[in-house]
């Protein structure tokens, strides 16, 4: 493999050599700015061999350089040593972001390569505006990625179905109105949907196009005058495009979308610079008037209505099932069986197949033992997984795709015997899960002022951990949606009723262990006062926690009668659905704190 | 006044019409983004009566209206009514900022007014962006203000005095070759010091200019080739003037500031758009390249050494001695005399007077009593100060500046029976002050991360304060200094090591009282671990807090706690300073609680 990806890159630098390039960046991502990939699109792990979900990759005709995040430190040093690739860490105190590393590096005048297509409209702004100083040109080069990956996959164009309002809650003409009413509000005649969770949420439809994310590949183009999806024809059924012919949909073929904007005329449009490449930039900028902000869609998508959020709480009981028999099936194989963590994530999955709603992982199960706990986003397979021993701790990060909701839990259980430092620390992540789970705030509250709620008991002991604390989560499609979010950086979207968050706190000792405890919870109205509208959190997630890791002398009464209360919720509501067996197993470990 | 402020108003519309205006801006500040203002540059007093110390104004043909925040509703409303002037109130839910307004009211090729010699660079900018699209032309009026105001206020230009490297621990010298050095390592040759309190500080200088404020009128400019103070010369002794001389620091005259920039060629300046003015930005756009970002002199100034934190705490010496005198005078005559708002304002300040480092206070004192606690600025006059009865609380914020140090101290104490409500808001609100103190947290957080701290009690119960928690506080400079903050607002400044901060949550019941609590404290280095360098606060105010307000029921074991160390503390270092008295009246208002 490292071979491979030395000749890699000595094809990409020929490439570069033949259009005087001086440096080539690549994005990761798609033309959608997917965080989740199809294999087409693998751009970064064909290039690198990094096969983590976030980097940008920076090459030159003398080095090359991986930067992410540290969720992936320890996977991308082990993936890319003795391929020549450096990785850069983002998100560290004095952290030297891709742009920052361009100016301290590029020569005046230097030319930069990059795929438009694949390229966010906002990291070209940035690139554009930083680099202007050093008069750096940059190279639109469409094609290069084609020219230097010898055969590429194909576009994926599996099929897409649809889903009843039953469970979504809205027609998509109702949403494909409220969303040109709201570009008209803002001054454009209609906007782009770029985003693919966008599209799908808008239309009510769902695919296969990515893995884990119920998605398919295509623009959505929604003005006053014109309702477009330009998609691969062949995914559709015909029942499918007679529907949305018959509600004004118009569908056009997926690579007509760029010359389509080329020639439009007349439209002012509404879009979201971190979600349109930078091509579809090109095709339309000979419009006068373009307004920008976040995605419309990505905007009325994050606020669940109540059929929706009355999904995510069946899908919760489905998957509390799930997590129940699971955890009853490791108490009784711990020590008997011989088991890794690859075998941890395949069981996750068995049961949670057994759900009527499932329709699949909501992303590679993360199954951490031991050592492994501590990388945060490793994936592991049969032949590099730990063997998990009666000792110590076991971190499992998994979720399902039910077709009412998408889920997304961490538990971190007590295999056996384990250390007072442990049961420390996971009591201090513990606290912080139900601050924030507990947090009272006044709408126009944003993640970045609550954070701190999941952090402080860790901040007070010296420790900390270095991803957010919490994303949103879509309704049957990505387990990761913007735009609010819960953690450090600034984001200026509020915290609104009806959003759902994961909250995952957590505490990783590199080469030790790693403990995260995550509930989804759905932010909702509390009360409103002369003072203002409180909003609180509501928790989603039906499933146990690991008492035997607790250290009691760390939590306040407040803290105790909180997991009682949880664990309450969860008998109250799994117990009428569980076997005998698993009722008398939940009954166990679900016994009050005092 | 009303008709005064009446005639005012026809008098600038009769020029905006002879100048073909459809709309005129007052920023309500002077040439360097002064917060508290000389006589000279009370325009927005002048132009509509309201004298709080924020607020921005515009003035149509037909309509005018002020700006201004949470602090002075209540007080912008008395003193508009009958003026014809709206108020606008910022930071509420859905509120309509100033360049909002605009684009909602001007027509298309509007022309819109401004003095650009206190008309704040960012300010402009924003503008300029906003207005674009209604294409907006921008009239620069830098004599408007002279020809609608008769008999305007001369320029102050009072004297200026040097203070001791015994008090500034570094000398000009050094920080003149630190800002230099700083502009280098950015791309700049040299910077333009506008601030007034960045001036002092760079210049270990002092002045009386502006009312409680420490500061002279002046511009620095320091390059690696010219160091130059534009100021009125006559406010400079000769002793000064040849210091400076010999330090190769050039004076010339404040009025040849802004020809001088027009003239310089081949320096790349470092300016900060928050406090330059748009006529320097005018005199200096034609320089090939301006590097922009926070006063270089604001984010060292804002750094406190050693010696400026020592003389911190000295003056905080003196200032609890104040305090405590003042609290047992308080005792002592409440329901014996008959006293009001204003009578406790003079007395703070004649017990502050008696101490040797006092050099004037350091902003007006508000004292509030009954429903004036919840005017949160109001400044009283002896006509319309509340009598003080011996029931309920009594709100007073004031502060001195020493010659080592600048406090700002509130207090809230019972003067007589209070009502169970009056004590749960005061523990509340001292449940946040004690939060905040105790923050621990990483090298880089923010203070709009830190601030949930001191609201979530009152959020917890539905309730909320308008204002920002904490400012940065002057080492005898200006009582409210940036760049950093403890705000929700978005501020990308880290809290620091050095830094000083108020820490002033706070509860205001209109009509009914007000109730506000704030220390000063400093950022210290907590520890370095393997997760990073944590940091906290060392609280340096030392006067009691009111027991007798204190609702036990709702106080954690921890923050009874807190109190009790605070209150050790207090007595621990002023007991030795006090007479025999004052020391008996200490030891008994700082009794342990249990």
């Amino acid at each position: 493999m490292k071979t491979k990806i030395r000749n890699r890159l000595a094809t990409l630098r020929k490439l570069m050599e033949s259009e005087g390039l001086d440096v080539f960046f690549i994005s990761g991502t798609d033309p959608h700015m997917s965080e989740y990939l199809c294999d087409r699109w693998q751009t970064r792990k064909y290039i690198t061999g990094f096969s983590g979900s976030f980097g940008e990759v920076v090459v030159t005709p003398e080095s090359a350089g991986l930067w992410t995040d540290s969720r992936y430190f320890i996977q991308a040093g082990e993936q890319l040593a003795g391929t020549g690739i450096n990785m850069y860490k983002l998100r560290v105190p004095d952290a030297v972001p891709v742009v920052e590393w361009l100016k301290r590096n590029l020569k005046q005048s230097a030319k930069l390569g990059v795929d438009p297509v694949s390229l966010p409209l906002a990291t070209y702004r940035i690139f554009e505006k930083e680099l202007k100083g050093l008069n750096v040109k940059m190279v639109f080069m469409p094609h290069a990625i084609d020219q230097i990956w010898e055969n590429r996959p194909a576009w994926p164009n599996k099929s897409v179905f649809e889903l009843d309002i039953s469970v979504t809650g809205e027609s998509r003409a109702d949403k494909i109105t409220r969303i040109i009413d709201f570009a008209l509000s803002k001054g454009a005649t209609g906007t782009i949907v770029s985003a693919l969770d966008d599209l799908a949420w808008t239309l009510n439809l769902r695919g296969n196009d990515i893995p884990y994310n119920p998605v398919f590949y295509g623009f959505g183009y929604f003005s006053g005058t014109k309702k477009i999806v330009f998609i691969n024809k062949g995914s559709l059924s015909d029942d499918i495009q007679e529907n949305l012919k018959n509600e004004g949909i118009e569908v056009q073929d997926y690579d007509g979308f760029y010359s389509f904007l080329t020639n439009i005329s007349g439209e002012y449009l509404f879009i979201d610079p971190a979600t349109t490449n930078t091509s579809v930039w090109e095709s339309v900028r000979h419009i006068n008037l373009i307004v920008e902000g976040t995605s419309i869609a990505a905007n009325f998508k994050a606020v669940k209505n109540s059929t929706e959020l009355n999904g995510f709480r069946e899908a919760m009981l489905q998957d509390g099932i799930a997590m129940v028999e699971f955890l009853k099936w490791l108490s009784e194989k711990i020590g008997k069986s011989p088991l890794n963590e690859y075998h941890i994530g395949r069981k996750l999955a068995f049961f949670r197949a057994k759900q009527p709603g499932f329709r699949g992982e909501s992303f590679a199960p993360i199954v951490g033992y031991a050592d492994h706990g501590a990388i945060v986003h490793l994936t592991v397979d049969e032949h590099n997984a730990n063997l998990i021993l009666p000792e110590g701790i076991l971190l499992f990060d998994s979720g399902g795709q039910y077709i009412t909701g998408t889920t997304d839990i961490t538990r971190t259980v007590a295999i056996g015997p384990v250390t007072p430092e442990q049961k420390r620390d996971f009591t201090l992540v513990l606290k912080g899960m139900i601050r924030l789970s507990k947090a009272v705030f006044p709408a126009g509250t944003k993640g970045m002022h609550l954070d701190i709620l999941a952090r402080q008991a860790l901040w007070e002991n010296g420790l900390n951990y270095g991803h957010g604390t919490g994303h949103g989560v879509g309704h049957f499609l990505n387990v990761h949606e913007g735009p609010a979010s819960i953690r450090q950086e600034v984001n200026l979207n509020d915290i609104q009723p009806g959003m759902v968050f994961s909250n995952e706190p957590a505490l990783y000792r590199p080469g030790l262990y790693g403990i995260r405890t995550e509930n989804m919870m759905v932010c909702v109205e509390k009360e409103s006062t002369p003072f203002g509208r409180f909003l609180c959190f509501e928790t989603l997630t039906l499933c146990p926690i690991d008492c035997n890791l607790i250290d009691m002398e760390l939590l306040s009464p407040a803290e105790i009668n909180w997991i009682n209360h949880y664990h309450s919720m969860v008998r109250q509501k799994l117990l009428p659905l569980l076997k005998p067996g698993l009722q008398d197993f939940l009954m166990k470990i679900t016994v009050p704190l005092e």
